[in-house]
């Protein structure tokens, strides 16, 4: 396997290694990620995270699996494994996809190793086609909200929504960003602000119950976003927290863009509601990591994702389009 | 000084000791609060907190340095401190002038003292008044939300918010409440799911970003909480968060109610825009207790309260009536 780089990932002397997610922002720590069932653990226990890093991450440990000379039978079980790892990221099984045909068609140990590049590849050059489309929307000066991790961190490339967000900052589009920091797990504090002081780009961390305020006050000009699952009608699932954005977002008239590679998109799934939504361990709401501050005894609801209706979107930014809301209306994504 | 007792407060032995919040649920550890000094680093660092609690502490520990025999010159001084140890809540700076005016006229340590206690007795009268007003407005059954701790910690009686869940609960028109964990400093994860469990009342607990779709989910049928300070047209400042909750319940048509002692409105200001918000720490923005998970260097928005327009209340609970957002608008506040 060739020697490939992105931020959060990395092929090093033909070895595949993902950058431990969870211990960001103070301590960059690498894993070891070519066995299938270990790199199923990273994933679930989101070490390597975001719908389009998932599911290359997936693809290249699926091909350093077959390049160490796993039978047809153990390929099988680590496509299982490694495609059922996460239910709501659509990108992983359409990864895993990709990997499973070239093996059902006969090709050869190369052939996987090829595709595998190939998903990488691919989703740096989705990266920058969805910074291009992105960036167009913006006047100069503009300060933005995001909430949770869609950037480099998350992609294979400089990101979705903040890869976007950096395009437009270079370009003096962007003057400021507010980053939610995404209870329960923190995304926004722990990675898109790490992001931020990485690239220089000027920013203000706030709880996510803050927003509304900034929005009332003007402080905000447009919301972007990541999705993890896109439907035919243009609904679509991003983590938890980012439907009440969208609310908060229509009720003060901002804009609001979920960006997305075409891979998110899956137009098997008619809308919002058929989206699969992952529900996580209580402990994660009810503290932070190894800290607790809410009574053990306190039932808890932790889903990870939310399903935000086409009617909130302003328009969906792609790496080939931008659709605005009447065009998801109309039915054009399944048309693009 | 007689014996008093509430959850978070108490006279004992002719002492005056508070709760420490700041170490619930897991430990409860009682502070002493004779010194005004003290009491203001109670209520600083939010040991003491709760709008009415804050100005029934602030009132005791006033007649409490009264009876150790201080001089006027440090009554004065301590009287200044304590009335400015919280610029947002109005309750701390009514307490106080009642203090303050017993000494103007000339009053004995005696008065002071009775007038302390009659502040507690009547926050306590105040709650059971709210609660009798709030509980009217419930349909069997209900399932509730609220945001940061309106409970028995925050007042020397059951609660404002949560004083009227309660009642409505122990009427069968309460049957499930869901807390909101209240970022950055937590009072819903920590305070009011420890007040729904000691309570025995159904609850879940959730992190501020999830409220929103438990409303769409129609999980929710109505909204109660809080108030630090109401305007004379009906705008309110409460803890950080509520202004979102209020867009959310909008959108989704869930009545939202603050709940509120008669010490809480202050007509003095005449809207929203005239009640100061207090700033507090970067540091609790970025992590919780001694534990950091954003960047240091990454810079924060973090007030602690925001103002919730009258336009978003459906109706607000006083002890002494309930008046609708149009009863708000025909300047009623001020006739009541």
């Amino acid at each position: 396997m060739k020697p490939l780089h992105s931020l959060a990932l990395k092929v090093e002397g033909g070895k595949l290694w993902v950058l431990d997610q969870t211990r960001l922002p103070d301590v960059e720590s690498w894993l070891e990620g070519d066995d299938p069932g270990v790199m199923v653990g990273h994933i679930q226990r989101l070490s390597v995270r975001g719908a389009p890093l998932i599911g290359v991450a997936a693809a290249l440990c699926f091909a350093r699996f077959a390049e160490s000379g796993a039978a047809k039978s153990a390929l099988e079980d680590a496509f299982q494994k490694l495609r059922r790892a996460r239910p709501t990221a659509v990108n992983l099984m359409w990864a895993m996809d990709r990997m499973k045909a070239v093996l059902d068609e006969g090709g050869s140990v190369p052939d996987l190793t090829r595709v595998a590049e190939a998903i990488f590849d691919e989703d740096v050059a989705l990266c920058e086609a969805m910074a291009a489309q992105g960036a167009a929307l913006f006047s100069p000066g503009e300060a933005v909200l995001t909430h949770c991790n869609a950037g480099a961190l998350a992609t294979a490339g400089i990101g979705t929504a903040v890869g976007v967000i950096r395009r437009a900052f270079e370009l003096g589009k962007v003057s400021h960003v507010f980053v939610d920091e995404t209870r329960p797990l923190l995304q926004g504090a722990r990675l898109t602000a790490w992001e931020m002081v990485r690239a220089g780009i000027p920013h203000t961390l706030i709880t996510d119950s803050m927003a509304a305020i900034l929005m009332r006050d003007g402080s905000i000009q447009r919301v972007l976003v990541g999705a993890d699952r896109v439907a035919a009608n243009g609904d679509f699932a991003n983590k938890v927290g980012t439907y009440g954005v969208a609310v908060q977002a229509a009720h003060h008239g901002v804009p609001f863009h979920p960006v997305a590679p075409w891979s998110t998109v899956d137009l098997a799934c008619a809308n919002g509601a058929a989206i699969p939504i992952e529900e996580r361990a209580a402990a994660e709401v009810r503290g932070f990591g190894a800290l607790r501050w809410a009574p053990e005894s306190s039932p808890v609801f932790n889903p990870s994702f939310d399903v935000t209706p086409a009617a909130l979107v302003t328009s969906l930014v792609l790496d080939r389009a931008v659709l605005s809301q009447a065009q998801l209306n109309a039915g054009m994504l399944s048309r693009l």
